[in-house]
């Protein structure tokens, strides 16, 4: 096709690829070839962003222990979460598993640099939650590109964002945008509609 | 392939789409095929969302004193926004063309329902702004697809967030994320990573 242009099995593709994304929570312990994670975090450089700031920052999380403050965050907040459901709910959310934190291979807390000086801020003085949805559609990217890739992905918001931030020794101006579980998964989706369908069908 | 595999055809073009994605500013007025559209809503309501909340609403903008209000909440925002700069990075701001308010045959106000009891709050207590999060992925998600349909989209974020809500008289616990204007593209691109330098190439 010529550049720029998609043809029909291109475009139906897409749509599989959207349809089959899922938010993953089980991972295998194989290593990702760090090539391909370095390509996914080029092309999602390409993200559209406010002002074309590129605001996003992605920290790979990496040592021991700052794995494990990830994981102390996220069970303080899960314990309080769960506090927030009574009876069966309450009964089913303790079931849940909501992350890969102990498994996934490659990690990434992804921060807005807020005080970019990138772009000019054009496009973010009325509105600077802009920039942070920048970030989120650079996650959104690389997502998008890992699964093509045969890699899951899955964003873990059941954090503090400040411990988070202490833990990776990040400048005070960045804000956490979202953490990433990526490697390749455990589950094997045999029908993208069904298994999402769980923690909904009890509405 | 498989269901759930892509091959490596693909995912170069899945490349190609994010490398030739733009910020559209200058549409044509032809008119588009509203089944179209309701296709692509219909797949960027798969995109992720926290505890698979879909917490996007997209609010279709197409009477004329809607639009003129929205014009009106650019002006004023552009006009302050101009004033942010000094001496030719204000001259070449001036000359900017920054949305396609007048001119995109289908525009959308996307709000995120704060309210939205879907999910039952699962994943977005420590964090609720994944909730605006998730109406990012949803945009960006139609952004591809449009994308990849041959429509340009741009997201004007010079806007009131206030004046947008009250001139759509959407409920009050609905946050304004994104404003989108849609059609057929006026510009030609032929090489995707130069015509992206302008402002860029100033720092």
């Amino acid at each position: 096709m010529p550049g720029g242009t998609f043809d029909d099995t291109f475009r139906a593709e897409l749509e599989e690829l959207i349809r089959w994304r899922r938010d993953v929570r089980r991972f295998r312990k194989d290593e990702v070839d760090p090539v391909l994670i370095e390509h996914l975090l080029e092309v999602a450089d390409h993200a559209p962003s406010v002002g074309l700031s590129q605001p996003w920052r992605f920290v790979a999380v990496t040592g021991e222990m700052e794995r494990a403050a990830i994981i102390e965050s996220y069970e303080r907040c899960n314990k309080q979460a769960l506090q927030g459901y009574e009876g069966s709910d309450a009964d089913l959310y303790a079931t849940l598993k909501l992350e890969g934190l102990r498994e996934a291979p490659v990690q990434f807390a992804v921060f807005c640099d807020e005080a970019t000086a990138k772009g000019k801020r054009l496009g973010s003085r009325t509105m600077p939650e802009t920039l942070r949805y920048s970030v989120v559609t650079a996650v959104h990217t690389f997502w998008l590109t890992a699964r093509a890739a045969g890699l899951g992905v899955g964003w873990v918001s059941i954090l503090e964002p400040e411990a988070v931030k202490e833990a990776l020794a990040v400048p005070q101006d960045w804000t956490l945008v979202a953490y990433l579980c990526v490697g390749y998964p455990q589950e094997e989706h045999t029908d993208p509609e069904l298994e999402r369908a769980g923690w909904e069908k009890r509405e």
